[in-house]
């Protein structure tokens, strides 16, 4: 796997009970993955000769990130490599610019969009509010602003523009809610999927996943389900992809893709029979899928973020007092450093109903968290 | 962790979540926990200055065995090195005839026994059949002798005091079946229980394992359980404990102890709420104990045997087909070279009826073993 971080990390506990143990292409030995394999290459993803060589000794390379070069991932392949998802596949998770086109040409529902070359393209596409997006490189709500109006696209699109960001203007699409289709499909051909969630967001960064999605039936859970699987097969993806979608008046609209285990299905880990990571190994490693049913009737996934002080407590004493508060609570650690904001865990408690799973899981990663990252956001229920 | 094998690895697994890595003591870099895990020493359990210095580096010193010498472990806690389970408990686990006696002198129910120091006693004992066992080293069968009646006597006790093994001789319980409780302790006293499961086992090795153990009463588990927290609690025992008992006609008898992860408790991976291992560490680390409560009515874990001749297939063959049968199959394989006979792996099925989960199950790992080691073992029932 290229990357290091919790990803990985998390892949590793699977790869562990099929027997097998993660490669990691890390770029340093205290990244979250590489603090738990032994089998770790220090090198970077952008560095061709290091990724022909970490690749060279597996039998499978896949990713934590999308961060990868395309020409590399083509010059991997041209070698023997086996790469999955395959560069064709990734690109479209790696530019949104080729994946709102691609998607557009396919007749699935995606936001009017329009690409950006000069701040002229922004006053034409003539829709205020609007979504100015960096095609490539953006995550957790970086990349993305806001325009109000024509003032605020001239003072920040020549800006951008002058650093060389390839740029999409987007609608500000009016939805209910955010949701996720995750899916995996093998090499074969071969899908599975997950009952579809709802993520909750916070400045950006998903800080609550709730599964399956509240409120929703099994007719409109099915249309994002065959949305998922119909992307998969339509751009050859092999292994995990997470479709974000906007849940609008009129329908599904698609947000982001990801080609990799997704933040959105790290409740898989306890809340469904096969979690993504390992279902993930098993689709690029050509095994059959395995099944996706859940194990209890609400699942609730919180981010754990890390402080925006100096706390007085460290993340460990706070995971103590955390376990002694609830028993069930299933809690990942990532082994990062704290930093202000940082993903640095997350919390997945299951249970027989929505709100009652929801409140806890909350109260929990709310007190990992041990700051004022949910300032302004209702623990008590949204 | 004193000991690399699958124990060690699954232990890894279940500390990679809580934000740890598990440093193993390990005898060989092909150990089932040094190929998934960074932290890895070579060295012997029975070398005091490698025992000394691996533990100097550990916040606490446990165990994927009971054969560290008690002399050793006294050594490290003196040095100020946190040995959990302390030496006084673990002597029980080591020693059967210590055990055997302190559990006596308890008044908890164990099978008549007594310690033999010459052919005499065994024929003192006057029992027919009779069981005669090493006090130290055995485990999976090994250690463990029928002695039809005086003759068999005579032509095994002097040979086996001759090499030095220290001996006791017991009744041979007529037994229904056996069972194990599993609980945990910590070092603040805190206990917690899984259900009592039943054990099944194949030439003195662990076959399969169903929880909750069927046709139990809620009130005869809780005689199991209650007896297995007065057995930690009077041993002082730190980290996981298992009973194993005999189900008699006059009531539970007890087997044998073990102070660490065990067989019987490799179904609470996916069965529990908390895992065994996820138990062990929060045990030993001192965070408070997980909730306990299964994931489905039925769970059955079956061990995966290495293939008694040259197999066609490969174990990862095995496992590509075994998956592409049982989608819900949870398999967990070691990283061990196979076998005959070896311990490689194990598969877990969850369900809600346990005849079905266990012809399932059985299915599975008779697949995975992928050879005669279950003839003459029904696996359409028992």
């Amino acid at each position: 796997m290229v990357g290091g971080g919790q990803l990985a990390r998390m892949t590793h506990q699977a790869a562990i009970a099929l027997g097998q143990s993660l490669h990691v292409l890390a770029t340093s030995h205290d990244d979250p993955a590489a603090l738990v394999s032994p089998n770790i290459t220090i090198g970077q993803h952008t560095d061709l000769d290091a990724l022909t060589s970490f690749g060279a000794g597996c039998d499978v390379l896949t990713f934590d990130h999308e961060h990868v070069p395309g020409e590399h991932l083509h010059a991997l392949v041209s070698k023997g490599i086996k790469v999955r998802p395959g560069p064709d596949a990734l690109l479209h998770a790696q530019d949104k610019l080729v994946m709102r086109s691609k998607l557009d040409a396919l007749g699935l529902p995606v936001p009017r969009y329009a690409p950006v070359e000069s701040v002229e393209d922004v006053l034409e596409f003539g829709a205020w509010p609007c979504v100015l997006k960096a095609a490539r490189g953006g995550y957790d709500g970086r990349g993305v602003w806001m325009l109000n109006g024509p003032d605020s696209a001239k003072e920040l699109v020549p800006r951008l523009l002058e650093w060389g960001t390839p740029l999409l203007v987007e609608e500000r699409v009016a939805m209910r809610r955010e949701l996720a289709a995750l899916v995996a499909r093998s090499p074969f051909g071969q899908g599975g999927v997950w009952p579809v969630v709802e993520t909750v967001q916070s400045n950006g960064i998903c800080v609550e996943v709730l599964a399956p999605a509240p409120d929703m039936t099994e007719a409109d859970a099915e249309v994002a389900q065959e949305l998922a699987l119909r992307i998969a097969a339509e751009l050859d993806v092999v292994g995990v992809l997470a479709v974000e979608l906007f849940d609008t008046e009129a329908g599904l609209v698609i947000n982001e893709l990801a080609m990799r285990p997704h933040n959105s299905g790290h409740w898989t880990i306890e809340g469904a029979r096969t979690s993504q990571f390992e279902q993930h190994l098993r689709a690029v490693l050509d095994y059959p899928l395995g099944a996706t049913d859940v194990m209890a009737p609400a699942v609730v996934m919180a981010n754990v973020l890390g402080a925006s002080h100096a706390p007085e407590m460290s993340p460990d004493e706070r995971l103590h007092h955390l376990l002694a508060r609830f028993r069930d609570a299933h809690v990942h650690y990532y082994g990062k450093q704290e930093r202000p904001g940082r993903k640095i865990g997350h919390v997945t408690m299951l249970g027989a109903t929505m709100a009652d799973v929801r409140e806890r899981a909350k109260l929990a990663a709310h007190w990992l968290s041990h700051a004022e990252w949910l300032d302004g956001y209702d623990i008590h229920g949204s």
